[in-house]
């Protein structure tokens, strides 16, 4: 396949009858696999007959192409004058207001001494991230009120700490799902790591090996399976795996395969997620972009001096939100994931499929209510992963506490002090998963980020356990914290 | 009546004994007709002798001085001396400070595919709304409790997702009063709509036709009720009819034949509307505009321009609250409405007169309460809509569920999200009606504004369905939410 | 007495040993008089030798001096030499800041009929205000806590409003301990309405007579009772009296006996404010008004434009708080007041001799919980007014409604809106008072503001039954409000 | 030892192995204390072989070097020319922009008479002291939701006050542990009183005595426990101590022996407080300081002048936090007390051994939960302080009455008024500590700034007591505050 390829050729290719394009100076026929793309073929159309590295490149693992595009459609490179084109057109096209601001926040930022908290973290995430990137990981449902209820979750709780307890000595150590964990968290997926940080999960990978805590990789990681598998500081250390089910069950089973032989170690099987929440903060992000560019354009003209082109910017191309079978159907970052997602999940036919397909611990990913937390038990999983709703735990609690001997429990979402950790596993949990603050800390510096973070939230435990008057995570009873029933007041939203 | 009339003419008959007003440059004799005038006779008055379309066209139907004044009293067409005249007055007349943000705002719109929520909506509308015309949407009683109240309501409730239940297939479609129903939602009654578009309450018509959705046109619309059912996307399109029961039942009586020979399909009575709240927004618009004339006026003298005309402008006529009969009233754009209502309605007579009068089916609309929901049900009618009161909802599953099984109840008021329509539905409502949306989106973009919100509804509805493991309405059913005890978050207000 | 004072001669009685004053030209020896002031010998010690015209004029009612200081100390009139002098000093000496902003706010005062509610009246009261002034009626307990709390009290009340009654006809009449009132409200004892208004309360007794409400006199009114039994429409108005026990019971006894002389129709016991709360804003005004001037003085430096004086103003005299007996003693303009006030009142002692003493009938005015109700009612008191704590009423309701047959219950203190006065009525209220509210009313509009602002409570009052469905006060029951356990929004507060 | 040293050859012991430091011109060799120190031999290691006075000075007492550092350590003075250099470094040392703003402050700080609460005298604090000492006042942990709940925590409670009792004679006095108290009032431990005032806690001590309240010394006073005894009025002012307990019992005993030796009157252990909470507010003051001198560097060298240096300047040395055996340490000026602390208390060694090895009256102070408070009962402790937990006493009072009858309760944290010492008595606290209030009182205007906040709380205790109708802090019952459901507003935070 000697054969290179001329901008030219590769642009009559445009449409769904034939599709081509070009990532990395390498030509892909994708006509056939349209279909098949799991972010929707809608996604694909718009690179059609061009260059689509900028857009792929943060969004999938390397042995994307090579797993699911046959190697008769991979045509072969782009020849030089294309490839010269191409990076000239790079070169020359002027930087967006957000890049600008990305570049000035990157110039100045903190050093990562002076982070104490996973707010600073996230604070400085928010300032070096693309404008899209952030709307992106930090996105949640409809209003946010969720999303601010979770936050604001765990100030409803109050400690009874105890006095005059020794407490020179604090475990924090535990195990999850039998493996061992130093402390009672772990890393909770989270996709397109590489859109803050040109390595993505592998940084998070290594930073959890090296503090001794377990990796949950994403379906959708943006780093293959094999390099993040290599990027754990020795052989022993665990990794569990993300499972979105596809509709096409050989499709799922042929990733556990993979999964299986490259030594993952559970296998947590997403619920709840079928299809994506509201998430307008992600959806809005073209807009904003484009509005801020007006900003800048219209001021230019107002002091008088020419605009780059004198027009406005034209709309990001993915802005386009349109009907699908007479449905509005948004088109953000996170709308180009899951479009061949198994939509008919059951209890009767996707669990006992699992569990047959796997010999891995299941973990069901996204129980948001205690009535499937007890039919999860009576299933026989082995944990369940309370997914952004803190208050079903107390809810447990307080209704059917048996659950608890039966499976381990774990929450995720709205943590971002040790002591949130701590109240969580007073009620009951086994550990706490973290998903956005890895990604945050990732963004902003890089695996050290990621120490960082365990750090912050290790030496959180570790206080908060000595002011409890505990030192193991076995001392941390439901009897050390209330529920109260006034309204806190939060110091910061 | 060849005979043409001059301004100067029509100028002589400025007072209650003798009262002309000119409309599109016809002159009409109003004289009798004062005390039937439902919004009494004082706005009238201010018109006395002049010209008074500008007023008058966006609050009445075209067909309103053919039905309520005999012909006789149809004098005829100004002459064409004063037709220009009014023009040219008309032409010269300086825009206001509103005018010109209006404008502005117009010229700027967001593309509509922008708009992604309720909320966006009402964003752009009251940008592009005159003034008063959005504080008489917006308008709600006293210091705006309970408005507020309703919209964070169902941020009470929390729902209780169940997960591996097969959602591939959403089946959003219900009846209401056996009429069918893309959604479990309908147009709720809100008047003069030509305040936000020429074309009034005719776009909400055609946009629920071709969305499946059905409309309750409102007693005091600003389109005519033929024209209303000519907007309809065919014959078979339901439409429902809000009856304001007049102190004349002869009046009434003659409404309610006219709409059953239209074909209109259900009457909603409304029970809670004989007065006006005190909508203070409303009655204030005229103020507030009079005070960002006057701030300008001053800006432009300390800037040593000479003012327009160096003076204050007058204040708007109708912001002179007087006293009736002792007792202190107040006008706004609401205020000129109602004042032939019905006061004296009851149960033992004007429901029963109804039942008698019509063969429609009957709901009525402002129950506010469980003890009149109960005896809504036992007097045999047909539905009942809980107008602004969502919390009333809650009371009647809780006290007394039998009611659902009698009648169908629906809900207007403080609904805004999609997932504010699956926790009515869960609570036990049959569906859900909207007002100030529909006008808000047809204000901002006419009857593709209406077409946009419906869609926004059915896109959230559909998610909402999918992330609680629901495929009908029939499936929402109360053990999916729950009401908290503590005080939610509102991320917007 | 013919002699006539100099200037000079008056200065030499400086000090406690002899302390004479000039008011209004006329020369008094109050050294004698210095302890029996109610307001305490500091505060006429600043005038010592001085003119106290001012200071004195808004506070004291015109008979004051004749009905407290014997008549062989009016020691006679200034000389003219000294009048003109004083006069020039008036006249020459520069305006405050705070004087010149009253000034121009009043210069651009609102239209009455702009004034819709009484928070409008309230915003205009505080602009044309002199800040003292303003602080002095505004001013509350603390941190205003319970200030705020009692403007929301009444939003944790919502109604149940019925449907289908006849509401044409709405009767707001009542009585109070036997006499006919237009409204269930009356205007509660508020002092020092010359502050705010030339003619006082009077205002006040003028516009009740014309509205047909019932005014209850302050006991330290600025207006002499004499004066205000005069401004009454005709001879039938009744008028209240707000009594002030004095330490020595001869002093209050011929109070009384003035009072019923006068013909006042009923005697209201302050029994909650032997002491004043700690009203920090009343106290902290001085140093503000200081603060705003240096301010003003600092800018008038920078700009390089010389000041008045190129000096600070000293503070202002009144602003010294100093020990007394080894205490802490605040003086606001509240301060002066009440230094003879009886502390030790008892149910034992002061109560059967008031009901000994006067024939009137008798409220306990300032009742803060159930049990004291309850005791009143044994006691045979004819009413008691909850003070400031809406929120008992609410308890006596659910606990002891038996007092409610014993005796007429009011309450004042957080009512602002028409709506908040039929809640109070259908939690057993009889009538509900406002104090401040005519305050502000009086200072921004005279009398006009008084009616202004009845005619509002009246329009709400009217309105809110229609809404309820109630055509009398009587109609006004338990069940028709319901307390929320949840956290209601203010949209103003 | 006539030798004197000279800047060189001091500075030549500059690590672990031989380490010397100045202070106020004498050399002191502490290589062997670096391990002893209680603060932790890093902090002093930033200082080896240099000048450590300014660091030294506000945080030690006079007496800690001849107490804790052997005589033959003692090297002697620095000659008069490092002398003279050290003199003039400090000379020529620029201001920081912190130190100027406080110099400004100073300037023009408010009279004391105008402070009327202990929140002015706050506000005063934060503006005249430096900002790292008030960051260390100030701070609190995690996000400060615990210390803004306190501060909220006594507004949830409302009297019940009652009407005609008398109230002319008011006793706020009481005893604690069996001590006179003037209030029921007593100032709680607080370290580094030198921070804000030259004299330190020296001014609370003759303060406290002038007003005949009690003071409980800090274990880490800045002042030295003799020259506190020295500062008292007379020799029967009482004082009580704070023990911090060492892991080295020897060390605690010296303590306690000198404590008794002196004359000091009760042991309050401190049992919470083995470890720091998270003080961000401490933590982050350094980089706070540094970012304040950047932005003024940027704005220099913006307008075109140069900057002192050019150079950004140099980060605080105490900001690098480091790792310590793997974990996160962080420095802030609270860090560095307390590395010898006791880690292990316990019930059956600690106490016990605390009740062997003195004889004064023994009070537990950190008390957080009610079984803690029945053990301390139990275990025949003379009183307990709950710490910064208010809640914690209305729990005792509700579940375990009890433990009023055998010991004394107090508590601190949170307390702002007088209004809430007569509240947490009422609950059963025999009385109530303030810490922070008087470090800010002393900071702002010394020993008069304490006797004022002592003055501010007397009167409003005085006026509490009135206003509720009681007259000795015997007569403050529970039935007298309700605890309230609702969410009451605070006017200011």
């Amino acid at each position: 396949m000697a054969r290179v390829w001329s901008l030219q050729e590769v642009a009559e290719h445009n449409n769904a009858s034939s599709c081509w394009v070009i990532i990395s100076n390498k030509v892909y026929d994708v006509t056939e696999f349209l279909p098949e793309h799991p972010g929707g073929s809608k996604i694909i159309l718009k690179y059609a007959g061009r260059d689509a590295t900028k857009a792929y490149e943060p969004i999938h693992p390397k042995d994307a192409l090579d797993k699911h595009l046959p190697q008769e459609k991979h045509l072969g490179p782009l020849d030089s004058t294309g490839a010269k084109e191409l990076q000239a057109t790079l070169a020359t096209q002027p930087k967006t207001q957000d890049e600008i601001r990305v570049e000035k926040a990157r110039a100045r930022k903190r050093p990562i001494n002076q982070i104490l908290s996973l707010q600073d973290m996230e604070d400085v995430a928010r300032e070096v991230l693309p404008y899209k990137a952030w709307a992106f990981y930090r996105s949640a449902g409809d209003d946010e009120i969720t999303y601010n209820e979770n936050r604001r979750a765990f100030s409803r709780f109050f400690f009874h700490p105890r006095i005059l307890r020794p407490i020179s000595k604090i475990d924090t150590s535990t195990t999850i799902l039998g493996f061992d964990s130093s402390l009672p968290i772990f890393v909770s997926a989270a996709s397109l790591g590489k859109l803050g940080h040109p390595l993505g999960e592998a940084n998070i990978t290594h930073g959890c090996g090296r503090m001794g805590i377990i990796q949950m990789v994403s379906h959708y990681a943006s780093v293959s399976r094999p390099e993040l598998m290599a990027a754990r500081v020795n052989e022993s250390q665990p990794l569990f795996f993300q499972l979105y089910p596809d509709r096409d069950k050989s499709v799922s089973a042929k990733a556990i395969r993979e999964v299986e032989e490259l030594g993952f170690n559970a296998m947590f099987m997403t619920v709840d997620g079928p299809v994506n929440g509201n998430r307008e903060r992600d959806l809005r992000a073209p807009f904003d972009l484009e509005e801020q560019e007006r900003i800048v354009e219209e001021a230019k003209k107002a002091s008088g001096k020419p605009g780059e082109s004198g027009e406005l910017p034209e709309r990001p191309e993915d802005a386009d939100n349109k009907l699908v079978d007479g449905e509005l159907v948004l088109v953000g970052t996170s709308g180009g994931l899951r479009t061949t997602a198994e939509l008919d999940m059951s209890w009767t036919d996707t669990l006992p499929w699992l569990q047959r397909t796997t010999k891995l611990p299941i973990v069901l990913k996204g129980i948001q209510c205690v009535d499937d937390a007890v039919r999860a038990a009576e299933a026989g999983v082995h944990g369940i992963l309370l997914s952004n709703h803190g208050v079903v735990l107390y809810r447990i609690r307080k209704q059917r506490p048996d659950v608890f001997d039966k499976l381990e429990v774990y929450i995720d979402g709205g943590v971002h002090r040790g002591t949130d950790v701590l109240k969580a596993l007073c009620l009951g949990a086994r550990a706490v998963g973290l998903g956005r603050a890895f990604h945050f800390a990732n963004s902003a510096y890089g695996e050290a980020g990621v120490i960082q973070t365990i750090r912050i939230l290790q030496r959180e435990i570790i206080l908060g356990m000595r002011l409890l008057g505990v030192t193991s995570v076995q001392g941390l009873t439901p009897n050390l914290v209330e529920r109260v029933d006034w309204q806190p007041l939060l110091a910061k939203m």
